[in-house]
């Protein structure tokens, strides 16, 4: 191995003599005279080993990024190093990354943020009149003042006014605003915008922007919260309820922070859809063992696709309020619904029309993010969280925790505004924001229904109607000879009949056991965001892999 | 409170009866009907409240953005309200953040930023073509591969040489890359690109890709691998030596995962030096009620500016290798030293050039950041982690840890490339970037000579050299009498000082007690920067008002 001249020179630290009786020689000197006293050159034991580690980060699963994911980027390696394979290349189904699938970014999006990032282009005549206000708005208002206090926007968000307070000079020019830290929750100005932006979504219902939390993607917001809500020990641990099958981000937070982990079951018989009577059924026998406290909601549905009725909202909410649950309604796929026969209601909406004793009452925090949508942001790490009916003391304790990490990326935090706040019709860059925008949500309505027409047609796998959301989860039949041959790998069926897909087309999906399934049952979870050519080579694939895997194992 | 017209549509959810005997009524109906039942409208006790929180998160403090600094916000609020102060604007002094005090970016940083973000502007003829050559790369070189199998840069760092495979097919055009996710450890590229740079930093001493996980600012990485640290219960818990005065992140973490705090004290007689007969006598007295595992080191240090000397760093080594304490170096400010006698020696260096013994045995995590620097790019949240002789499992371990999270702000991963790669001797951009580079690092150097020389005229005040990093950290004296005034008020006696500071000049500084001082000893951390000309008047605020409460308190 390479050294390096060992340099010596008198530093300003303290003059203490050698706490191991060494002359100022030279390090390699040094070195030597350590082997003289321990000649072993043996590696000895690890101070931080799978034993000696945190246990619950050890038990922590994350399946979307798993093993199965892991054999991929082997394959792909492979594959560059020219190793023939039956295909030419890896198709990375298993995970919601809509730009690495091909779909291009939103132009308002990405020319706001370029303006933000390099102020110099305000001058450019090459960028649209609205974007440059977009992007002239969040430099005035971001960072210089640590705590949020930066000038806040009279003017009513629709007209894009600029703040009408100038940031406080000590916090210098605006040029410089992306390259300071923000106030902890976040930018004021956006929160504003996020908080208009809710009102509008919800038909009017009020949204305050000092509820508004910016976060680093959504998944930041979720264990932020979940962090302060876990307390107890023994048979008084928190217990989070969360839906099976969930989104693995749930069982690793619950697993980092050793609270329990309460599944309720989606009703795959029913569209995937929430049933009160099961969530009655798990609280009742989770108080045997811990104090059920959080209730989890993932509407759309990740990885089931399905979307909540109004109906069904007003129950969960209502059992929430009767069982004293704290709700966390992961709502990141809100602009995701395809199916004719369903939209998206908000729980914060539906708290709010079910009356005084529930909107004042119960607990909520709800979660969106830059990353999914039609936009499709992954990389910027955006995302917001409003929280409903929080103890004040509480927001300060929130506040608190948030601040010890400083603040949320800039950049997402300003990608974050114009995801709420595009472009309005008779504004510069409606025209194309509204183009881009409804191609991306028409091919992925596309994409779902002939994702669900597809698998319905092949023997042994049924697929529910993926009313929402990125992803199939199909079920599938997998013959008691293939469960004989996972066995002997020891793997479950589920991540055997992947491996093998994986290993025979190179379309990479994810286990249904990682999400977790009713016992006895096998599913996978596959994102439908391939272009549509694309996605039916994959399917076809899938169709003929499954039907030869049956022979095999009949 | 306005209230949204109830939207009732049947959704395709469950069509289980209601679970509380309501008729499909409009949900205003329903929730008079739901009065009826429960007529009391008041507040009930909320699920989430200070006693039921997570005590560990309570326990969290973080002085930087405590108290003084929301103190801070609403004097801010009462200036632009047009309330008359001895003062017209807050100087926030309480935290590093450079641009947010007037410090400009460096250009070529955000127009190799822009570039990625808008990569249209590949064509515009007003970007240097070091600048776009940078940018072609990151952007071949992120997203579209989630586990980090993006394709490798064989081509020695020094020449830009953009990536010598083209990305997968199904991972999209170049022009999308900041929008999908990256590999959880980081970008390849990237990380290549850090590994040159530590190399090139340690005169030879070779880095390894593989070592390097790119972080959300520093603060991400130091908590993720604490968090794996720490286990064990009673007196077999984690204990985490951390010097003091320390930055505040530690403690706040150290609470979070309810680890034990080890306190070992800087030596204020002899410039804040680390004296390693400390670091024993510290470990010694955990023994009773800890198992000592983690040695946290700040060099150059915060808030106390001193910069180790490598005979001190040696002896720090040895003794983690002689206790088996696992090493993290925070090293944010390796390039702000500004005292001619110090240069800045890494862990990372020293250990190598300790020999085999060390290099091969002791285990060391480093952090780096972009915040700090020159750069000052503290709102991208870019940062970087090296590990050495990290157990292979548990690398497994970190990065399954960190694909939870899915991965860092791809932004902050493009910035910290440009950090650890700037512009070379014989490209376009080298002498404006060399030129902006100087004046910033010049700047500071003599900012921290003014702050020590004006605080030693002060009676009463005596201030260390700052040999290097942000801050100063001056000792106060606080008489008995404002000592009881403090009492009174039931406030430390530091808070007090700061918060009568605050009040009459409008300067926010933070009290030594957010950092942790020697009992009875008073200090305050202050920033150098504010530029030269609006230093000196803050200086000479601070040194009429430290005059006047001498007199006042006498």
């Amino acid at each position: 191995m390479q050294r390096a001249a060992a340099l010596v020179r008198r530093g300003c630290g303290p003059r203490t003599p050698s706490s191991w009786g060494r002359s100022q020689s030279s390090a390699a000197a040094e070195a030597s005279a350590v082997l003289k006293v321990r000649p072993e050159r043996s590696r000895r034991e690890r101070i931080l080993t799978l034993e000696s580690m945190n246990p619950q980060v050890k038990a922590v699963e994350y399946a979307v990024r798993g093993p199965i994911v892991l054999k991929a980027g082997e394959i792909e390696l492979e594959l560059q190093r020219g190793i023939k394979k039956p295909f030419t290349e890896v198709i990375r189904a298993n995970i919601g990354d809509a730009q690495a699938m091909g779909q291009q970014p939103i132009t308002f999006l990405r020319q706001v943020m370029a303006l933000c990032t390099y102020p110099n282009l305000l001058d450019s005549p090459s960028f649209p009149e609205d974007a440059k206000k977009r992007a002239r708005r969040i430099l005035q208002a971001c960072g210089g003042n640590s705590l949020g206090e930066a000038p806040t926007c009279q003017a009513p968000r629709r007209e894009m006014n600029e703040c009408s307070q100038a940031a406080p000079a000590s916090s210098g020019g605006s040029c410089m605003r992306m390259g300071s830290y923000s106030a902890s929750q976040g930018v004021n100005c956006i929160r504003e915008d996020v908080a208009a932006y809710i009102t509008r979504r919800d038909g009017g219902v009020p949204a305050d922007p000092d509820n508004i939390y910016l976060t680093t993607g959504a998944s930041d917001g979720i264990s932020t919260i979940l962090k302060i809500l876990v307390s107890g020990g023994g048979k008084s641990r928190t217990g989070v309820m969360i839906p099976i099958p969930q989104y693995p981000l749930y069982s690793a937070v619950i697993s980092e922070l050793d609270a329990i982990q309460v599944n309720y079951y989606l009703d795959e018989e029913n569209c995937w859809a929430l049933n009160v009577n099961e969530l009655r059924r798990a609280v009742q026998e989770a108080k045997d063992h811990c104090d059920p406290k959080v209730l989890c909601i993932i509407n759309p549905g990740n990885p089931t696709g399905q979307v909540q009725s109004r109906k069904c909202i007003e129950d969960v909410i209502h059992f929430a309020w009767e069982e004293k649950l704290f709700l966390l309604a992961d709502e990141v796929y809100q602009d995701n619904v395809y199916s004719p026969d369903c939209r998206f209601h908000s729980f914060k909406k539906v708290l709010y029309e079910m009356g005084p004793e529930y909107s004042s009452n119960v607990e909520l925090a709800s979660f969106h993010s830059t990353s999914k949508g039609y936009m499709g942001e992954c990389g910027y790490r955006g995302g917001y969280m409003e929280v409903i009916n929080l103890h004040p003391e509480i927001k300060g304790q929130l506040v608190k925790l948030l601040s010890v990490r400083l603040c949320p990326p800039v950049s997402g935090q300003a990608a974050m505004d114009i995801v709420v706040n595009p472009p309005v019709a008779g504004e510069e860059s409606f025209e194309q924001f509204s183009r881009e925008k409804e191609s991306v949500l028409g091919n992925l309505a596309k994409k779902a229904k002939l994702t669900e027409d597809l698998f319905n047609q092949v023997p042994g796998i049924h697929c529910n109607p993926l009313q929402g959301a990125m992803y199939a989860f199909p079920r599938i039949f997998i013959p008691a000879k293939a469960v004989e041959a996972a066995q002997a790998h020891q793997m479950a069926p589920d991540m055997f009949y992947c491996m093998k897909l994986l290993e025979e087309t190179g379309i990479c999906v994810v286990p249904g056991s990682g999400f977790g399934q009713r016992e006895g049952t096998y599913h996978f979870r596959m994102t439908i965001l391939p272009p549509v050519e694309k996605l039916k080579t994959v399917l076809q694939k899938v169709k003929d892999f499954h039907i030869n895997f049956l022979e095999k194992y009949a």
